[in-house]
């Protein structure tokens, strides 16, 4: 079973016992973050949780300040895929009692970049565990509304992209250092653009094209993607964690600076993705995927 | 280094970097739940995260329903402990690929549960690993300003429980079965009685008790601790997991129906606990005491 599966499959489960939406929560599972509305508030609350295992996500021996930023970068990402402003995190952190020194670097790493962004670190939990693993929740803020939906994509839209693709994939390739960045203000310029569609590239472009377009019931034409320097197409088109943008933009908004048009959304089979007129399977990170 | 100590480190850097409060967290580290206050919202709205990790919380051979109910329990309990009610919660679960027969147990356990309470699930996180672990975060809300806190135990209030402890250690000792459930109606209606201190007890009375009053700058002295059938004094006293709530009453405030009284809050050195006269070290749950 691949993780879309189960994920459709859990989410079935829970609207057939009436706990998928309901108290405030108007958009659950099927999004990079959940969204709440409290009465007589102005703005809508965006809710995301990303947990990091050792040998799954990082190894032992990488520095843990980027271990501690990548945890937090992780759920900015998601929270800059639906035009939001973070405001306040959660940490879960399980450790061997005995790495005091480790756990002091991710702290570093992970504290720092909260306080570049502004996000108040408002609690959490504790574990003592053998392997180190995390779970990050972020809650941002939007206008009542106005948050980026993967649901939005209509045929005659141009597919962008926030930057050039592969380059996380090349450097888990060549053993190298890349740290990569949430794209808040990006994500917050397309919103005020007026941009509807929008989520984070976490698992690759083929994957997650796929995923964006079978949440909008449409299909994909891809031409162009521009590839990182040093970066092959197959990083490009199949390497998860670069974390840049990937929106669409209806024929009447320009295209923002920095940004690249890939392609664009055509009527056809709900998800398929064709690149240069082929198929393109998805092939991006599945946690689930059968090998 | 106890978890205590720690968690005060942790704070002592956050307060210093500046992401401690702000962006509207009220209350962040240091008690049951963050608080959370959102522009032209009538109520405040509370966070709290929990772990379990398999061979720490529970282990391979538990019924994973009973895994899946726990977990949401341990949140929701910090919900009570606030006098919250509980709105929705988000998922993290790591499982090995191939257990899918225990995944299922474990979201009809948790699921269940949720249903009961009406706790929306909004969204999660999944991840292939070795071993078993789970995070959850809980949202609650609560009339503005009304949230239960640790820090308002006051001299000459009376310390009471909602229930006899030890059972949850009693069935740990037996390897009998034990499922523990969040005072949730409880927490209501402790701050609907204008009762404005209490906390869930997770980790064993002793050390709670002693958290509580190192929270409100005070001591406790305890006489009277009613033990749940079968269990020890020992279990009752240090065992963790029971889940009561633990709350103090001024003396204008009568206990409400099922609570006990155990004792009184006095002046004194912060967070000493007394038992019929003698010193109380803090014996329950610690991650990460040496030992």
């Amino acid at each position: 079973m691949t993780e879309t599966r189960l994920i459709e499959t859990i989410h079935s489960r829970l609207r057939r016992l009436g706990i998928a939406q309901g108290n405030g929560v108007i958009a659950g599972i099927g999004d990079d973050c959940a969204i709440f509305r409290q009465r007589g508030a102005a703005s809508d609350l965006i809710f995301t949780t990303d947990m990091m295992h050792e040998g799954v996500h990082f190894t032992w021996d990488a520095d843990p300040r980027d271990v501690g930023h990548k945890a937090l970068t992780r759920s900015l990402s998601d929270c800059a895929a639906m035009g939001a402003r973070p405001l306040f995190c959660l940490l879960a952190l399980a450790f061997p009692g005995e790495s005091t020194q480790w756990v002091n670097g991710f702290y570093n790493g992970f504290t720092a970049l909260a306080r570049k962004h502004k996000v108040i670190l408002a609690g959490g939990d504790l574990a003592n565990t053998a392997n180190i693993s995390c779970d990050v929740m972020v809650c941002g803020e939007v206008p009542r509304g106005q948050a980026l939906l993967r649901s939005k994509a209509r045929p005659g839209d141009a597919i962008c992209v926030s930057g050039p693709l592969g380059r996380a994939a090349l450097a888990l390739d060549t053993r190298s250092r890349y740290l990569p960045n949430a794209k808040l203000a990006f994500g917050e310029l397309l919103r005020r653009m007026g941009v509807k569609c929008a989520m984070d590239l976490s698992d690759g472009l083929s994957l997650d094209l796929a995923r964006l377009c079978i949440a909008s019931n449409c299909a994909a034409d891809l031409d162009d993607v521009p590839i990182a320097k040093g970066a092959t197409l197959q990083h490009a088109l199949h390497g998860g964690e670069d974390y840049e943008l990937l929106f669409t933009l209806p024929p009447k908004i320009a295209a923002p600076k920095g940004a690249r048009v890939i392609g664009r959304i055509v009527k056809g089979p709900s998800g398929r993705v064709n690149f240069h007129g082929q198929p393109l399977p998805p092939q991006g990170w599945d946690h689930f995927r059968p090998q």
